[in-house]
């Protein structure tokens, strides 16, 4: 396949291709749908570009696989489905720490794991970058950009997908995005084999600092290890990333009187129903967070601001719509019109995941807005 | 010990004899400070009262040991570290699903666990109660009242404590307090041995069902698996729970014109700062959370439509004082006075855990009050 | 149940409660059959006991807790099934360097263990004495005998059984066989605490060295680790439980023409045919190695010695019959009557576990006597 | 490197390299000195190659690794050091039962690993093929003969050498031995995908059989598992690979007076003492097993036809002696002359690994023969 011609794939192969193509030739899992067909691809692919694969034991023993590949500068990733994540949870918290540059893609059912992939992780402290890809075409340009900004921050990153993004086939066309392709920092940290140089340390465990705050030495003449300074530091990091990489997705703002609101792949399904809404003579607008960490908080805050309802729609019982809630503050209603939902069985197990059943919920929030929100 | 009498004792050995009398008769943990010390106890005073005490190979092992010992009714508790907690992340999302009545303490570094504890349980989705004492007396009484809670709602419960709670001695009275002296329902799901009754299925993995919503059988006339039940069922249980179970501890508040609020140990800080700040005259109100999940929104959404400013302390870059943003919703500036500080090193690393420290801080805010908010 | 009573007990479960009452106070296991039922019965038990019973997440995790509770000075078991003995090879080689006094039941399926059982151990260097019991009744003595050996010589002690053993009920008596009441050494290396002593070490990596074996000061004035030396005082120690502990049970040797071999539960189905073999007027004697570790050499030596042929029946495809060989050392034939059947199925899998078989075989060695052995 | 020229490598590197000219495709390991240098050639080499090379957590997870890629038809091998092969044993059993062709190296520390390689494993009754070399060239000639036997005989093929042959650098030249060249069975068997064939099953725990051993069907029409078939046929594969592959290489056998047998890299230490001897004007033999499994007692059984004393150095307490003996079966004194060493230290620990020290022991031996056995 050249850069230049368009492959018929389904999502989660098309972003296993993606990201051998940026560089990875680390890849390890352990099968559990819909992160599963990741693995089968890479277990085909892989060997044919030199990297390896791995079908290892448990997700718990394939982040640490990653940690030491990507720590030894090689591009690395790992897939898995919810549950895996949570078993992942504790190591993805240390690689924070330890500025370690790999790719995690969570393959989730729903899209119930809103909160611990933003919240959960650096135990709760420092999560990843969390990107949420919305389409096939979308998911290879965040396979590349991915791995850019793991090694241009030296920071996880996470790429949150879900079951209809993996299995969905769709057309795509494999070249980074413009701003994946920009020089990286030299990998002067990689733990890559101390010849002719002096040996490297990857750890989370803390910082030696040699000097007091104003400079002055330490009083006893030695170094301490400062434990807090790698959270301080990757506090600061976040903020830097988020003046620098927040990404957001929005339609017809101008005039809208009512912003809807949603991200990943149903966001597809919301814009659709936002544009058959207008057909209707509904003036709604579309805002799509696609870095979930850093959340797009400026953009909610200006809608926000204007007084304009939001409508937020997610696959799970009520989780971004609070991020909306803190960047809206109070200055408009924020409504909520998701819920759980896993297939469209037909017994009426939360919302179907539809676009006709969104335009409906639409069409109730709009005829009552100005009236206060509902949760 | 008999319940009249006072006894001087570690915050973390109080805990555990008190779960002990509460009738916990299942320990295990792996050593982490600090928690290191609910083990050594245990590990002396189980067999002394006929109860096992194991020091197992990784907490992801004793948290599946609690879920095996509480599944089959015993009164069951681990005790970890946040690196500890991060790994039982997948287990006890799912003994949330399950409906496994465990207690599960994390006595933490510093309150970095935060959004880990409250956002990062259930894959995100559905959290364990949690609960969060700030002495040793309280951690006595919370110790009662989590394996009651836990029963009462079939739940996990969480008990959230740190480094100072668990290593500081403090005279305590060992007696149940009086909401979790009540009956309980009868352990009818415990897989505890079919003898003479059908066999007991505890599973996270969904609910069979055998009709449609409107009662009509289903179409095929046989029974399905809602994989999506469980999910549901615990996001309206987490509704009673909120509505049952909010506790907060609140001092001063009729003529505050600043509210400060802090969770755990730190709040006893705080609270001893508010009074020091009225001492010199500020009119400071206080505001202690004890149960964080379900958070006691009501409370500031109250102060915040009185548009009293807020002060958040916290030992971390700032988790809680965004549950508390969201309370507020804008009615009320939220400050936060926090950071991120594990000693009283005297190298300035963060705001020292210091009365006279939050004082300041107070002053500073309190003189500031009318102004917007800062972070 | 006191001691002078009788009781109708399972072997398997005999075993156990015969371990119980020989001290045992902590017993842990992974289920397989046919091991799983002393699992089952200490799970039962133990708590009554004050004792601890944990149901372990592998044979691998199980044999490290025995080491750390026998290692503690408690007097601890395992029972696990051929596959899981393999599991716990590793660890079991340290405990026999590392002089851990812990009781290992192995409830094999057929006889096939017998070459891991009395070769593998130790990697190969060092196994740990094993003890065949052949009916409920001798298990129950052999649990009292090996945590007795095992303390004596600070050595593992491991209790080979089978599915019949472990399977039929039998009438058993509790008591102590006299040669297990003895006196014990201190423990006196026991980490039981170190409180008022000098902390202890029980290690398997090699022993500290402050001399040349001459006597004199090592050249450079300093101490130094030998870590051969653990492995040539287990020689030793084997050559002296040797001369201590070997037990042999025989029958009709005086008058026999040939002398058939087993060990375990078989022997009894070999006894009862060599009894049926006499009423026929065949002159048959009857040797059953009881302990394993040490071989009974020195009998089978002077049988040889006489010229008597001898006929071993094992279970499996010939293990006991080589160390039957090496005794004899050609001085007599040596026959092997057994072969590999697992059950009764009627569909001629290897030789029947059945008496007449057996008999059958006899009558053909009997008859075939002064020819040359066959294998 | 070409087939033509001769390199200078480490016993362990030059065996790698071996393997990868011979087709190994994946590897494994767990750092363990004196298998650690195979491990860092294959990291190194591997990736150059196509191939997979792993750094396990553990052996245990190491040998399943390699059951799966030589069960999908990849040549695969792993390498560790005593305990490592302890850890193992379990799994090492169950791929003999699944007739698994992967070749293991263990590069023991002394030779006390003797009677697990050759008894322990098949849970004691059915051991791979263990092959010692004694020389780096051997070592290379036997990686390309070990894989072919694993695959002709489809049989796990052990690789048994010591620290010597791991750390010795000698010149080597790479061309595979002539009986490893020749033709071998399609690997019908593999897991490899089931594309446009049916789906294929490698398991250990039994075999489908259809038909009574008459050939008439079964009484109830169906098919059952035959647990102990693998078992029966593994011990008839055994007995044709004893009589097609069992390698012995001797030396003045035909004027000999007492034979000097070791195996490994002592070898070569025996055979240049009984050169020296020799010289002396002594007539000594020498026998060096190849093949320890099978384990040629032919050649020692005309040995001891022939009346001759045999005398055996081993670097451990008196393993393949035991072997030798029983091949011998009293027709001639087996002596001992080995022992555990583990270094030359100077300080007496057990016989150095001396040629002079071999000398010595040789005649001693040597001007007692007629005498019987000593041990």
């Amino acid at each position: 396949m050249s850069t230049a011609e368009r492959t018929f794939l389904e999502g989660g192969h098309a972003l296993a291709e993606a990201a051998i193509r940026a560089g990875c030739r680390f890849y390890c899992g352990y099968p559990m749908t819909p992160s599963t067909e990741v693995l089968e691809y890479m277990g085909r692919r892989m060997p044919e570009v030199g990297g390896v694969c791995v079908n290892v034991e448990s997700e718990l023993e394939g982040i640490n696989m990653v940690w030491g590949a990507a720590g030894a500068g090689v591009r690395a990733m790992i897939a898995s489905t919810t549950n895996g994540m949570s078993l992942m949870q504790e190591s993805l918290s240390e690689m924070v720490l330890g500025r370690i540059p790999a790719v995690i893609v969570n393959m989730g059912r729903g899209q119930g794991d809103y909160n611990m992939c933003t919240r959960g992780g650096g135990h709760g402290s420092n999560p990843t970058i969390v990107l949420a890809p919305y389409s096939a075409q979308e998911a290879v340009e965040t396979a590349y950009r991915a791995f850019h900004l793991a090694e241009k921050w030296r920071h996880p990153v996470m790429i949150y997908g879900d079951f209809i993004l993996s299995h969905t086939s769709e057309t795509v066309r494999f070249a980074p995005p413009d701003d994946a392709t920009g020089a990286l920092p030299e990998r002067s940290w990689a733990t890559d084999g101390a010849r002719d140089r002096p040996p490297r340390l990857l750890t989370s465990l803390g910082m030696r600092i040699t000097q007091a705050p104003d400079g002055s030495p330490l009083p006893d003449g030695r170094t301490r290890t400062d434990v807090t300074a790698p959270m301080r530091m990757a506090v600061q990091r976040h903020r830097e990333i988020a003046a620098a990489e927040t990404r957001v997705d929005t339609a017809w703002l101008d005039d809208a009187e009512l912003v809807v609101s949603a991200f990943g792949v149903l966001a597809r399904f919301a814009r659709y129903a936002a544009q058959l809404a207008r057909e209707e003579g509904m003036k709604i607008g579309f805002v799509r967070p696609y870095t979930l960490v850093p959340f797009p908080e400026g953009t909610f805050g200006e809608i926000a601001r204007r007084g304009l309802p939001i409508a937020v729609f997610e696959n799970n019982a009520g989780q971004m719509v609070r991020d909306v809630r803190l960047a809206a503050a109070g200055r408009a209603p924020v409504h909520f019109i998701g819920g759980i939902s896993m297939d469209s069985s037909g017994f009426g197990v939360g919302p179907d995941i539809d676009v006709l059943h969104i335009l409906e919920r639409l069409r109730a929030v709009y005829s009552a807005r100005g009236r206060p929100e509902s949760e």
